[in-house]
Parts: C-alpha cells; sequence; structure tokens
C-alpha cells in the first residue's frame, strides 16, 4: 500500500452517498473520533481547534456587547427541572439521569444538563433586586447532553459542545432586540468566519423551542439539498419568569417580571462547514477559521538547501500571523499533499530546488486546485489576498447554490417534487394553519425551516389548502 | 442602613473564624453563589472571569510547548473506569453515575468523568502506531465530578473546572522531564499571575496520585497555617498503558508500551488567592489576574465636568489596555469604595473637581490603602508602574509567610507544637517508613505536602522513630 492510498482509499464519493462521504471525512480528516459510548464522540485535536477560533469570534463580540460568562452545575435537579411544563416536555424524552452519587441513592434525581434555561432562572430568582440590575446579560460556554437514538457526528450527538447565553430585560421590545441582535452576530460569523450564509428568519410555533414565545433561527442550505439549523436566539416573554419568581422593584416602585432571551451555536457548526464546503478528497476549510492556512512542503527536501528555505518561509509566514505548519516528515510529498488535501489546509505551498532557483513557491489552492507562482518577494501581501480571495469564493459558491437551489412552488405537488428530489429550498406561501404544515412533512418528510425577515410573497394561496396566505416559508427536509 | 454597611456588615473578620471569613468573600465578592444541588456552585461571572484568566495564560503556555487541545466524552462506562485497579479504588468512593437515558435503563452504568485517564487511554490505543506519532500532547479544558460529603466553595467541591493534560513519550526520561516542564510552568503562574509562591516537590506514595508511579506538587502556605495542594503532576510509567493494550512500533520494529503522564490545575487556585491574599475588607487581587484592575471612582460626581473627566481617563487607560471599569451609577461614593475593595480591585482611582484643578488622580492601592496623588500627564506610566509593584509586594508578603511559617522540627513534640497552634509547616526529616507517616497524621492530623526538591537536611534522624532519615519532608494540615 502507498500512502497515498492510505490517506485516500476509503472516502465514499459524494455522489455515491452523501451521508458516508461526511462520516469517512470526519473520521479521516481526524476530526473526532468515537468513544465507547454512543453517541458521545471524541473531538480531536484538528476538529476541536476549529471550535476554538468559532468560539474566540464570539467570545470577542459577546463581551464586545455587554456580555459575561459564567458557569452553571452540569446537573439539574428533576424536581427544579420539572417547573416549566412546556420546557420539560420538550427535553424530557432525551434526558440522562444519575441517580447514584458516592454509592448511594439521590433522592431527587439530577438530569445531566440538556439546557440550562432552568438553573440560569433559579439563579437570576435570587440575585435580581431592582431595575439597576438589568439587563442581565450572561453567557456560558459547556457542553450538554441530549440522549439521542441516531447519532451523526457534530450533526446530532447525546453530547455536544456549545455556549448558552441567558437574558433579562426590562420590556419586551429590548429582550427582542437582544435576540435578533445576538442572531447578527451568528450571521457575521458565518459571512466572516465560516464562509457560509445562512437564511434567516423566525420558526413556527411546531418548531420553535420548547417554553419560547418565538424562535429565531439560521439555517444552512448544503449540497444534498438539505438544511441544517445552525444557530438560534428565542424570546421567552415573562413564562419562565413567572414559574422561577424572577421578579424586580421597576423604575415606578412596583414589582414586574423580566422578558428573557437565550441564544445558542453549538459544534453542530463543524457540521455545517465540513457539509458546505467539503468534496471527493476531503475537507475543505474556509481560511478564516482553519486551524492550518498554509501548509509548507518541501520538495525534494534532502537536496541540499530546500529544508533551510522550507524552514525560513515558515519563520517569515509566522511573523506575519499566518497560522503555517511546515512538514518535514519522512513520508512522501504525495502522501504529504493527499493528508492535507484531506484535511482541507487552504493553501498549500511547495518550495524545491527549482523554486528556490527562480526566487518563487508554488502554491496550490485547496478550494479549485488551482497552481500558483509567488514571488518570494511579495509573499506576505500575497497570501494576505489569497486568503481573502479563497474566503470569498467559497462564501459566493454557496451563496449561489443557495439561490440557485431555492425553488419557488405554487402547488402541493411542486412542493413535493422539490422535497422528493431533494433539490433544495421549497419557497411556498402558507396559511398558517397547522395541519397544512403538518401534512407536509407527512408526506414528504419536510419541514418549515423559517419564516425568511424577507418576506417577498410569491403567490397569494396557501400551497396546502389553497386559502388565502400570506407567510412565505422556506420548507427543506433537515438532519 | 448605610450603603457601606450593606456591603461590609456581615463579613466575618480573619482572626475571628477565618473558615467564615473565607465562604463570606467567596459570596460578597459575588465569587460564586450555591446552586440547589449541595456542592455544585454557580461560577458567577466576576470569579469565573479570575479563572478566564488563568486559562489564557495556560493555555498559550501550552500551546507554546506543543500541546493540543481536545475534548473527550463527559461520561466513562463503568466497566472502562474498572480497567485500572488503583484508579478505580482511588475515584470510585466518590462517582456520580447516570443510569438512565431517554427513559431506558443502561446496562453499562455511565460515571460522570471524576478525571479522563480512562478515556484517553482508550482513545490513545485506537490512534497510537508508532514511535512517529509520539510524544502525544493532549490537554482538556472541562468541568469534572466527584460526589464529595464536605464541600467548600473553590476548595472542594462536587464539581469542578480544571485542565487536565494527558501525554504519552517514547521513554520514562521524557514523560518525568514532561511532568516537571509542566510543573514549572504551574509555577511560573503563581509568580507571573497569582503572585503566590509555591513549594514544589514529589509527593510520598500514601499522599500520590491513584494509579501514579511518582507524583510531582505545588502547594501554597495560606494564612491560617494551612497547605492547599494547587496543582500536580504525573509519572505513569507504563502501568495505564499495559491495561489499556497503548502499544507502538518502536525505532527497532518491535512494540512497546509508552510512557505515560497526567497534569491539572482547577478553579482550587481561586480558593488559593483569596485566602493568601484577602483582608477583613474583602478580596486583594494580584494585579495581572484581577478582571478589573482599575476603578475609577468620580467624587462629586454631579458637579460639572468630572464625569467628562471621569470618561476620559477610562477611554486613555482602555486604550493602554488596562483593565479598566469607571463607576458612574448613582450609589455614594463610599459605597463604590467599599463595593470595589470587597472585590480586590488592585487600584482605585478618585477623581474629584480639586485634582481635575491640579492635573491629577488620587489613586489607592488595595493591597496596603496606601494613596499617591498621580499627575495625569504621567498616569499610564505610572499605572504600569504602580500594577508591577504591587504585584511584586504581594508575592514578597505571601513569600515572607511561607519563610517565616515553616519551621524545622527534630522531634515529634516539636512536630506536634507546629500543628496544634497551626504555625505552618514543619520541615523534618523522616525515614521513609510509611507507618511514622501515618503515625503524625493520626496525632496530628497533618500530612506529608511534599519532599521539596530543594532537600537541605536538618537532622539526620527520623522525627517519628529517630532511626536513620535522609528524606526532608513539609508536613502540615491541608484542606
Amino acid at each position: 500500500m502507498t500512502d497515498n492510498q492510505i490517506k485516500n482509499d476509503s472516502i465514499t464519493r459524494q455522489e455515491d452517498d452523501f451521508a458516508q462521504w461526511y462520516t469517512d471525512v470526519c473520521k479521516k480528516a481526524e476530526l473526532m473520533d468515537y468513544s465507547s459510548t454512543k453517541g458521545f464522540i471524541i473531538y480531536r485535536p484538528y476538529g476541536y481547534a476549529i471550535w476554538e477560533n468559532i468560539q474566540a469570534y464570539l467570545d470577542k463580540r459577546f463581551k464586545e456587547t455587554g456580555h459575561q460568562n459564567v458557569y452553571m452545575p452540569m446537573v439539574i435537579p428533576e424536581s427544579l427541572f420539572n417547573k416549566e411544563k412546556e420546557h420539560v416536555e420538550g427535553f424530557a424524552p432525551e434526558t440522562l439521569i444519575a441517580s447514584e452519587g458516592g454509592g448511594e441513592k439521590i433522592d431527587d434525581r439530577l438530569i445531566i444538563r440538556p439546557t440550562s434555561e432552568t438553573l440560569f432562572c433559579e439563579h437570576y430568582a435570587k440575585i435580581l433586586k431592582s431595575y439597576r440590575d438589568l439587563p442581565l446579560l450572561y453567557n456560558q460556554w459547556c457542553s450538554v447532553v441530549r440522549w439521542e437514538k441516531t447519532t451523526r457526528p457534530f450533526l446530532r450527538g447525546s453530547e455536544f459542545l456549545w455556549q448558552e447565553g441567558h437574558t433579562l430585560h426590562e420590556t419586551e421590545q429590548e429582550a427582542r432586540h437582544e435576540a435578533l441582535s445576538i442572531l447578527d452576530i451568528y450571521d457575521d460569523l458565518g459571512r466572516d468566519l465560516l464562509a457560509i450564509p445562512f437564511s434567516k428568519g423566525i420558526k413556527t410555533d411546531k418548531e420553535k423551542f420548547a417554553g419560547a414565545l418565538e424562535t429565531y433561527s439560521l439555517e444552512s442550505l448544503n449540497p444534498d439539498g438539505k438544511a441544517l439549523q445552525c444557530g438560534t436566539t428565542h424570546y421567552f416573554g415573562t413564562g419562565f419568569a413567572k414559574a422561577f419568581d424572577i421578579s424586580y422593584q421597576g423604575r415606578d416602585g412596583k414589582i414586574y417580571n423580566p422578558h428573557q432571551t437565550s441564544w445558542g451555536v453549538s459544534t453542530r457548526l463543524l457540521g455545517s462547514i465540513i457539509m458546505m464546503h467539503g468534496d471527493d478528497n476531503g475537507l475543505v476549510l474556509p481560511p478564516y477559521v482553519a486551524p492550518i492556512q498554509v501548509v509548507i512542503i518541501p520538495v525534494a527536501q534532502n537536496k541540499e538547501g530546500v529544508l533551510n528555505e522550507a524552514k525560513k518561509i515558515e519563520e517569515q509566514l509566522k511573523r506575519a500571523d499566518f497560522k503555517v505548519k511546515l512538514d518535514d516528515s519522512d513520508h512522501t510529498a504525495g502522501w504529504k499533499f493527499a493528508e492535507y488535501e484531506m484535511k482541507g489546509v487552504p493553501v498549500r505551498i511547495e518550495i524545491g530546488p527549482r523554486d528556490i532557483e527562480h526566487n518563487v513557491v508554488t502554491a496550490v489552492k485547496r478550494n479549485d486546485g488551482v497552481k500558483l507562482t509567488l514571488s518570494r518577494d511579495t509573499l506576505v501581501d500575497d497570501l494576505t489576498k489569497l486568503l481573502k480571495q479563497i474566503h470569498d469564493e467559497m462564501y459566493k459558491k454557496a451563496l449561489d447554490f443557495q439561490v440557485s437551489h431555492t425553488y419557488e412552488v405554487h402547488t402541493f405537488d411542486e412542493l413535493k417534487e422539490v422535497m422528493d428530489n431533494n433539490k433544495g429550498y421549497a419557497k411556498a406561501m402558507w396559511c398558517g394553519d397547522p395541519d397544512c404544515e403538518a401534512k407536509i412533512k407527512e408526506v414528504t418528510s419536510a419541514t418549515a425551516r423559517v419564516l425568511p425577515f424577507n418576506q417577498i410573497p410569491c403567490d397569494d394561496k396557501c400551497v396546502v389548502c389553497g386559502k388565502k396566505a400570506d407567510k412565505v416559508v422556506l420548507f427543506a427536509k433537515a438532519y
């Protein structure tokens, strides 16, 4: 077996089986591995580093906008968890429950947090006194557990990493503004870091978060025609506040319940990156979220001076703050090419005796395979521009796909045809009746992904019942 | 009740009850709060921000030395946990166990991780193939659960935050070097950030980590005369590797088990900071770990120009990268003084009409209450120097305490006298017999904290049995 085969032999092609291709990439690019507990994956260094880059971006944005990090317990007593009715019903079927500690039975059993609304509420009830304490803008980075029967790496797992924001406000307006502002930060993350254009909008009542009055969502449309919910923010009204006795003395001296939000994105974003950009050679990472932006591969590295020059370039790029790796291991150059293709490194630099002679390097773009010759004299500037160019190309490709795979449909049959062929979004009018929504799911297995903020009607009749309709909905199959 | 009283009324004095003073500070400085599950605390923003500063320092150092972050599952199947005998015996009594998921009984019950050696080992067994893969240098930031009967904020809890490093090496020498290098990084953290001088050394067999061949430790000596174990690194030999079938093909083509280490520090460090530096007015934070380094308090802030000048100073200090807060709330200046004293902010800047007139500010050092008048023209430079000075003073004070509270003892009675009066360390000679060590614990409740690296004998006879002894040990009571 050659070095090359070791890397690429066993990847399924996208067109043969997209789901299997996805799992292959997750494993072969060393993003994750399975543990011995079903649904609990290991986030390997290369995958975790992508998450750290997402964290760094969001944490900075959250702090700039006045949010503070906290850490709540990972367990929730069952009695506390049961306080908000809709919330319980939403999460109870997938909880992991501990009932023995230090060899003794625990009477009020402990739920391993699936989400922490109840814990934040209990704490808020203790610390909130006056309107002066508002807004309370808290965020937490942690992992949560949801006991899932069917699991897929990053997309649906029994444990995943995420951030969960929980905030309290004086007015509905402020709380809704918070939920929408955070959605904008998530949207910026997609545009600036992940090269993913999101569809933004409101969830239907059926699809919203357990206990929320309104759920805002970001969805990505992937090459297999399915949509992925990538981030949500929720406006809770005063429902949780009332259930948990959270109140404060207002400006007029009277007692009020605060308006509440929560919001989160998770390691599911890694799934979105993989699917949106990957190809049959593996991962393709957008430059600004990639753990390695530039890999340097010496060609004929045993020839005098080659390794030395490669190291000089490495030093130069490090000083210029590129995330750079020089692979001077004793693998063949062919093995290395395949390895970093699989890992989706945006730019590969090859440096050999002829390059040195001509004072150039050869640069290969991972996203389209284009080869460039770059002068050593302008390398830093050229690479800076090249990374930006790659990012923009990847974003545009994803956006073009989204636009070209959004189909305006006017009849149920048209909608069904889009779904049966996994073509992408069906943009359709909906009367608002949950029965019509349910029928679509029953027949096509597609769900209402969002009512996009940008409501441009394409008809005036409900795609299901034909009655008058003024709601524009994006329907798609989801994971 | 005045504003001032609200803050300081209910703090116990250190000399009245050190333990109660400690708990009071944890609560009143808003570092933590209790949740409804015993031993599971809430890390409030001010406390969590200190932990984030510690994380940032260590994460940078770990990465600079080639370590990579990963994330392992938070659950360990009981069957996996039981693979390494000594390890199981060490942790089994304090495990939290989940046995129901998604409404169904889990046959191989899940232990909420108390530490992740077993998970890392299982993963290593799968990914390690060749000597080329070594060293494997992994670290994880997470929380762990140990079901404790007696708990104290940060010092001993059922859930705490930490980092756990787990590494594999070709040789014993490399693995021991790793364990000692990391100990140096922890020691630097104490010196550079926490202003805490640690006593470094080796644990006795009785005190070492379950499953380790050798445990290295850092201890701090606190004003109540007790020692706190602040960080440990462990050399495991090949014991875990054998139990978990971790092996690799060596340079000579033969199969070997790698040598292993693990190491960690936790939010217990917050406890160390609080106790080491705090006083009867609350927390005293070392400048380089403080979430707020400088608080600006306008005096007579309703007077024209005062708030404006205060904001100018805030902007100036922010630009110079100080962690600065301007408190322009409608609390009284007195309330604010007490508030930021309680929170241990290293420098308070007061700015009033007279200061503005003379182009100065008044700066008050939290660590000793000294008041300074600083010119506005040299403010940034003066504050930079002042923070450094405060850090150095705090470190020196802690070191002086440690030195002056380390007592060379030659007889068991002398040792007992030190312990009975909670004076600090007893430096004593020990023959190495576990029975002698056990007798000290039984009679005085003190334990062997470390055999310091710096072994300067103070006698040639064991402090217990009187037989020939060449081991220098620091004994102390611990938390």
